[in-house]
Order: C-alpha cells, then sequence, then structure tokens
C-alpha cells in the first residue's frame, strides 16, 4: 500500500478523514506510523496529496489532509482479455491497475472453461477490491473500467471495431513468428488470450479487424508476467 | 505447467517415464489428458522434447519420451533482489525462472527487516520448488542458480565487482528521474531494492561500482510486475 486511498465516507471534515478496516491495520502493523508522520493519499477518482497522521487510536487513524496532486496520466492501453481462473484474473486486476490500465474487458474465448463465468471473483465488490489493490500498489486514484463480455461474436463484431479504432491492435499469439513492435507509445488495444492460445476463427475475426498478432517467443509466460512485459516493450 | 520437468527418477528405461504426484494429477485434471496425445516434456537441466501417454492409472502417467530440443536461450541477465516477504519471493522466484533468468543474488539491504532472514520461503528445497514452477510455467528445463547473501557491503566489495564485469549495471530506483535504458539486449546486471528503496550509502556504493538509477515513473510496481517490465523494455 504506497498510497493509501480514501473515499467520501472518509471525511470528517473538509480536510481531515477517519480511515478504519484494513487500510487502519496497514498503517498500524505495515507502515507502524505515528502521529506526526505523513503518508501518501488520495481520493478515489480525485487527487492525491500527504496525510498528516493527528492520531492513532485502537481502531481508526485520523489524518490531516493536502491533496495538491493530480494522479499520474493514465496508460494509453485498452485489456482485452480472456477471462482466466479466479486466481490469476485476481492477480491481473491487481497488476492491470498498478501499470495504469484504465479500461479492461474481460471476454469469452473458445477455449475458456465454461464454469469460470460462474465464479464469485466476476462479482463487482471483488473486481473493485482487486483494483483498488492495484491502485494502492501503483499510487493512482482512478479506478480502471472493467466490462464483461460473455459472448465473443458479438462483442467482436459490433463493439470492437469502435473501441479499437484509432489504437494499434495487437494479440498475444504464440506461434505466428512476428515479435511484439516496440515504442509504439500512441494508443494500444491488447488482446491475451486463454490458457491454451486462440483457435483460427478467433485469431481470423481479430486479423479482419486489423490486429496483429505478437509472438512472445518460446516462453509462455503468466498472463501478469505478459502484461508488464508487452508493457514495457511498447511504452 | 507448459511442460512437464522430468526427473531422473521418473526414469523407467531409457525413453519411458512414469511420472507420479503433482505432475501427474496435472495431467489428469487440468490436461485432462488420454493414452495417445502428446505432452510437452524436459529433462531438469536437459533436452526438451514430446512425452506421448502410454498409460495413465489412478496415482500415475506413463509416456514415451523423445527429447531432440534444447531449451530456450537464457536471459543474459543477473537479478540482484533484496530479500522481500515470503510471498513476494516466492512469485518472483517463479516469475524469473519463467522469464529465463539464470543467476539470482538474494541480498540484505537496510530496508530488508531482520526476520525475514529467518523465513521457510529461503530453505533450499522452497526455493527449488519455485524456480521448478517457473521452469514448467516458460518451458524451459534449466535450473536458476540462487545464492543468498545476508550481509550487504562484503557482497558488493568482494564478489559484484567480478560478477557484474563486462555488463550493464543497474539499479533500480525510484526518484531519480533518468528512465531505464531499452534495447539493451547485451548483458544486464539489474538490482531491485527492497520496500521504501535504497538507502543513500547504497545507492552510492553500486553508483560507485558503475551502476546506473533507472527511474521507473512515478507508479511503484510489485517486484514481479518490476521484473517483466524490465525485461521487455531491455531485451
Amino acid at each position: 500500500m504506497n498510497l493509501i486511498l480514501l473515499f467520501d465516507t472518509d471525511f470528517i471534515s473538509a480536510d481531515r478523514v477517519r480511515v478504519t478496516g484494513r487500510r487502519f491495520e496497514h498503517v498500524r502493523d505495515i507502515h507502524r506510523a505515528h502521529a506526526g508522520e505523513g503518508l501518501s493519499v488520495g481520493v478515489l477518482n480525485g487527487q492525491m496529496g500527504k496525510g498528516m497522521i493527528t492520531a492513532i487510536g485502537d481502531d481508526a487513524v485520523e489524518m490531516d489532509v493536502r491533496l495538491e496532486m493530480d494522479p499520474p496520466p493514465a496508460l494509453p492501453l485498452t485489456l482485452i482479455m480472456a477471462l482466466p481462473r479466479p486466481n490469476v484474473l485476481k492477480r491481473s486486476l491487481v497488476c492491470a491497475a498498478s501499470l495504469g490500465i484504465k479500461r479492461m474487458i474481460l471476454l469469452n474465448f473458445f477455449r475458456v472453461e465454461r464454469s469460470l463465468w460462474n465464479s464469485s471473483a466476476l462479482r463487482p465488490e471483488m473486481i473493485r477490491e482487486h483494483l483498488i489493490l492495484g491502485l494502492e500498489q501503483g499510487k493512482d486514484t482512478v479506478l480502471p473500467q472493467v466490462d464483461i463480455h460473455e459472448r465473443f461474436k458479438p462483442f467482436v463484431e459490433d463493439q470492437l471495431p469502435a473501441l479499437a479504432k484509432g489504437t494499434l491492435g495487437l494479440v498475444a499469439h504464440p506461434g505466428t513468428g512476428a515479435p511484439p513492435p516496440q515504442n509504439v507509445r500512441g494508443p494500444v488495444t491488447l488482446v491475451i488470450g486463454p490458457e491454451g492460445g486462440l483457435i483460427d476463427y478467433e485469431a481470423e475475426k481479430l486479423a479482419s479487424l486489423g490486429f496483429q498478432m505478437a509472438d512472445l517467443g518460446p516462453r509462455i509466460l503468466r498472463v501478469e508476467t505478459v502484461l508488464p512485459y508487452l508493457v514495457g516493450k511498447m511504452f
């Protein structure tokens, strides 16, 4: 927790907050902070700054906050990800949020196990919880938007063309031979397929919309490793 | 498990193996493989190839193996990492091994909590277990070497100069202003400091050996995110 994320309900006056629960425990047990110390804070979807601890009790920490900084710029990358297993989903949400990704789509592919769509990790409050962990890690306040599309074809045909317009469309797809582009810097729409990869129909469908296939080499990496790897390469 | 790693004790004849335990359960429950199917296999520190399932029973799978491929080339990066918390250590070992890193040093820094040196995650069999998970993920057979140095100064003074010789020395160090280099491709010695960063003495000591400081920007990333991010940027 490199930034304590604050919510409207934490404010006891215009510039004073009272923080309880997990965040309080983190300040007490990990930061081991005392009255008079300053911590990085930020308001959800708002500004960031410093919180000066005025009191730390048994179940809450109070801080005077000064919020004068904008959050860091968003990464211009839209991530379209095959729905992974719950633990991978949680880690990927934290990872993506910490990298500054602001738009994610969880999509069905042929090789996504049907049962994954019933996972409790897909509940909005679970998704939000892991995005918040990522913002706290990456020192950001802007909550990413995560959309869920349980059908591949209607999403790709009806929504993806507008979403990907004006961006570099890229599919992480082993076995295609072309390495991923470097120093793109402009906006990117990145598709990461399921374990086992895309089927031909899916790859062709994406290629027909102008998506390029990118081969990451002989090593197969976890989603939460592929993502920072490609972000490092492209931005 | 994108590759089933084989050990000498698995071989029941020159080209036949019998695999039990966690690997067998993975083949049965995740691959859901049947007799006649082929799986990627590789011998620890040896060659890779295909295993054709000849029988799958209640507690073992038998395969005829053909091993004709070399493992993928190692990544020319030596990772020197401040000893992190046990869970971060485990994830970092998996991540580093999956990326093809073959040499890692776990080092003490001023901001490493002393108690972490007593963690059971540092036991050789635990380190090996997580390296093997990384090899299975990244489809590689060559076990990385992990050394542990509980004292910063003697390691940096007596061993680091020879280790880093002829490589680009780089320290991931927030607040220094210089972005990490791109497209290095040559050998790199990368230092990733502890949560909270290096103290001035440590940064100066490394700088005196020719290490460059690299600032990754305003976002603070987890070790297992920084690592693929920098690998993507540099290689």
